[in-house]
């Protein structure tokens, strides 16, 4: 073997991998510290950690933005993503309309219930039971949930609104400690639903807009507005930071939100700095929800020098292991300043809050 | 053994699986045909044909809707899709933007082509090529559409308005008979985008609303307004079936739909009685892209009486397949009288209209 | 943009995505040189095709080794699998157990019904019917099948043989003209399976080896032989090249095979030249069987200028479209000269035959 | 409502999902009991330790199966593989052979480096480094390995023998205590490998067979003899519980196990009676690796009454938190007796040892 060869080749043998030692785990912290050194997608669930963790001891303190899709409330993530709210690890949440539907029904009571994959569908439909793979939920509460979001919806301001401004009067009005959508209005942190309608509490909108439909001073969900809201966070972020949960509509607009606020204020702007991704998906259907952080940089989506991580594996196991290991660490990021959204209208000044 | 054993197992073994023979393919119908004897995803493909023939030929001529997601025209399935609303074998079509921006690209002359999944994407960026997948496109050409998307809006009404007439104006001021959105204005068939923000269309629409958002006289996005315009298409329907590739929004806009009907008219309505689905997409994860159809019944979504089939292939494989077996088999559906939308502002009314 | 910028576009701007459109295919093999221009993995299959049609045009004449695994019987496969044999398109078959013993199943009259992946399994289970997912098999003829290969088992000389020497056996033994062993067995191709023993195959072995486990001269399942004989194929062919239908151990064995070639005969041999798989299975969990074939490069399994492709497609649907557009397009490959294996014992001479 | 509506309800919502709360871990057993409360593939994992847990505290004390396939070292899953072993919550263990021949390479001083799944492989075949996905083996170390096991092959005794008794040998001449093979040799606990000729391991055979196969007196990997020895454990025991890491040879030929043990020894047994599964594969591709249990059951294969339970998550991620749990949870099945299998020749009798 030449020495040419055997230079090249140490270059490359750096880091040995490690194995997991599951009788010195100390919490998940650690145990996500370990998979760092491991293979497979145990390091890229610990590369995700990384990648959180620079976001979160940036100096520049990057605005860091959650997308969320899937069955998450179902899985029993709801504590789980109103901490990382609450915490203030995120700054920025983008949400399937669903995600944000079941959390409002679990505030007014609605529970998810556990169920079997394998149940008779059609018996599920006679007892006014409705199937999320192994979970059920209950039709009767949901009424009642649509109901409660109807009603409120009348107390809305009669004029076009972002869907941030709307989920912020909800979360507002239905105060549960538990809620994320609750968590965030207190917190200030806005949330984003770009394709609301496609929900449940489109339902509700849809009989708030049959009732109204002849006034001229109406609530219209005016969509584009929450495209212009985006683009001015972005903006006005020194650095940004994505974090997804999941793929679907929330990743997609976060993502293209960098190229709309390009062209929107005429800047060559970098892409997200720091990115993540734990998911179900694969890159080789060709579809964005599974597309690698990689092919983003092609689009100018992800800057070409973040740090990025994608895990493959879904969020009822990933995120825990991931939100145990923040909190485990918190000493590495405590305290963070939060950001404070200054609204006037669909204007919106990013600052830097206190601690 | 005895004899009931005998008789119980005599009432399931009813169809041997029949092997395929490629040396007798007479054509793609004839494929299809063969797969419905046999087993796995291929028996799935072929059922998913039989669903759509039987929807076709339903004497109640049900109102079939198309929702399609994932990187369709990147796949090379603009034709496949443009046929399948000028054969008039759907009648409705639901889509992602991003999908619908890409049929618009091409009608202004842009391309896709083709390249490498493992190509070095930061190289890309610098030569303003953007990458889906193994398929390249031109930014500097999305920009050309994106302007021309931009100025065109500015002759659209200043007014409130859905996404099926935006569309619909789309569709007729790009007149390229290769394009789905043109084909679809020509054939008078509804197109919608219930997150047309989403995508690059949304960009020029956030142009547009950044240089009109003082008027009092704007264009809006009225999200709220596709929903009510969908539910009375369900609601005018007899029959309504459903074809979902891929999954998204687009598959459980369509599916809500059938909630929001019997909310917002007050009837317990059937579900959708045809179903079929094409996707890359499982059940395990619990997302309603790949949930089953199944599931769906437990929601009252889908009929208790519905005729449905999944097939677990990607579209750029699995819809073609499934177009060329329709085209072939033409003589089977045709003519189909195609429906009539009778649009005023946001009322509707379905008619059967000529063959 | 700089020059510079438009020449390296221009470089990887060469081939755009043909839409494919299927009212002008005229049969399979214009479907897959449709799939050509196409993308994501319908543009992977038509390169499968490709690949294949490059082995077998190659007039250094390669030898093709075709790997079986998945429910490929149960599929509706056994024809086409048959088909390829007897063209002459693949010179050796290393097949998963499963699949032989379920072609002898149907040599001696079993056959696979059209069932449910939702069926009762514990009431099949009372019934004497094994599932397959959506298939279902007759447990009393596995037991005519076992007790027919324990039978014949006993002509089979008494003394050590390779999997590939008793499958020949078994082949002749079971002349029926659909049979895959059968067929190979009539047309000299070697069939290996190097975990024969997991089986239903081995079932009827281990009823064998302990009737006979007392006795000197009782025939032994040299596993060891298999490899040896394989890499003596490897070693006697100008070049090779790979069929993976799946992965598991066919493909494993077949790519090993080549490491073990260079080892036992001294030589730093080149990899398969040519290598296209079919397969459900991904490359980010790190498992051979999803790994990609340019992975198999770093290990010299598969050479350095290998041609070679990888579509994501299940087999029941994927190998239909391949065989049948070889053999519309036989015009290209026939005729192919068959290979002669001569063997003698444990060794082998392969020989170029007539066509 | 009907009464029995509600009453029925009321029998399916006993259980309600109760959301993680990461800020009350203690410990990855508490992790995993929580889990056990969510839904999606959380649930599937926490249910996965509690088969695991019924089948360790299981009065009848079942023979617990270990089958592994998958990158398992290259995943840094060495100690926890060999603490299983050790800790005695396996007494068998069915694996492919790359996952044994990579114990052995670490053994003998080999590494597996972190690096990349995008590398380039073709400087990697310059610089005789293999990839596994994102990990780095060393070939010149291969070789090494391959020579080492040669040359201990020589002293193995000149007859038949099964993949059982050999990987006995081995582990025992390399008795490294972070060794699988080693632990399981010192334990006592057997380690068969149907498909072990399919791995380095069978290079080296190879090379052994070729120096040997003229005389009469030499080492043959007596396959079947795996599927006699197997199926007396089998029967031997008066329970079964299966761990199947991933599926593939291991999984089928366990599984497989109880239909020989039911033909060879004429009894109409039952199948295992504790079955778990972590894995990557799904079940509508029909094979075996991702086929439900349930399915099993068709087969008789899996009991009848089986607490069995099956969680999509790959296994670096998904074995650390299973193990992990286990450990933690120690006092509920410590101590356990081992059992003792007294070999004489192909012959084995199974004996509960000391704790």
């Amino acid at each position: 073997m030449p020495g040419s060869v055997g230079r090249r080749r140490a270059a490359l043998l750096k880091k040995p991998v490690r194995p997991v030692d599951v009788t010195r785990v100390r919490g998940l912290g650690d145990l996500l510290k370990q998979f760092q050194s491991t293979s497979i997608q145990a390091r890229n669930l610990g590369r995700c950690l990384e990648v959180w963790e620079n976001a979160l001891t940036d100096r520049k303190r990057p605005t860091i933005l959650l997308g969320l899709s899937g069955p998450l409330i179902a899985a029993g993530l709801r504590k789980v993503l109103r901490d990382l709210v609450d915490w203030g690890v995120v700054d920025v949440v983008v949400s399937t309309g669903a995600v944000l539907y079941q959390d409002l029904y679990q505030s007014i009571g609605g529970r998810h219930w556990m169920g079997s994959p394998t149940a008779d569908d059609l018996m599920l439909r006679e007892l006014y039971l409705d199937r999320i793979y192994d979970t059920y939920v209950d039709e009767l509460k949901f009424e009642e949930t649509d109901r409660s979001i109807g009603r409120i919806t009348d107390e809305f301001p009669r004029r076009p609104a972002s869907s941030r401004e709307y989920l912020g009067f909800l979360g507002a009005r239905f105060p549960d400690p538990d809620s994320i959508l609750a968590t965030a209005a207190r917190r200030g942190v806005p949330v984003f639903s770009p394709a609301l309608i496609d929900s449940s509490i489109g339902i509700g909108l849809t009989l708030h807009y049959q009732a109204n439909r002849g006034r001229k001073d109406r609530f219209i969900l005016d969509a584009v507005r929450d495209n212009f809201e985006l683009v001015q966070i972005l903006a006005g972020s020194p650095r940004t930071g994505v974090i997804y949960i999941g793929g679907g509509t929330p990743k997609n607009w976060i993502n293209d939100g960098i190229v709309m606020a390009n062209y929107a204020f005429g800047r060559e702007g970098e892409g997200h700095h720091y990115a993540l991704q734990i998911t179900t998906d694969v890159p080789h259907w060709g579809g964005l929800s599974g597309s690698t952080l990689d092919e983003a940089q092609s689009w100018g989506k992800i800057s070409k020098t973040a740090t990025r991580a994608m895990a493959h594996v879904e969020a009822s196991i990933g995120l825990p292991l991931l939100a145990g290991a923040l909190w485990n660490r918190r000493a590495l990021w405590r305290p963070r300043p939060r950001l404070k959204f200054q609204w006037s209208e669909d204007q919106v000044r990013v600052r830097r809050g206190p601690t």
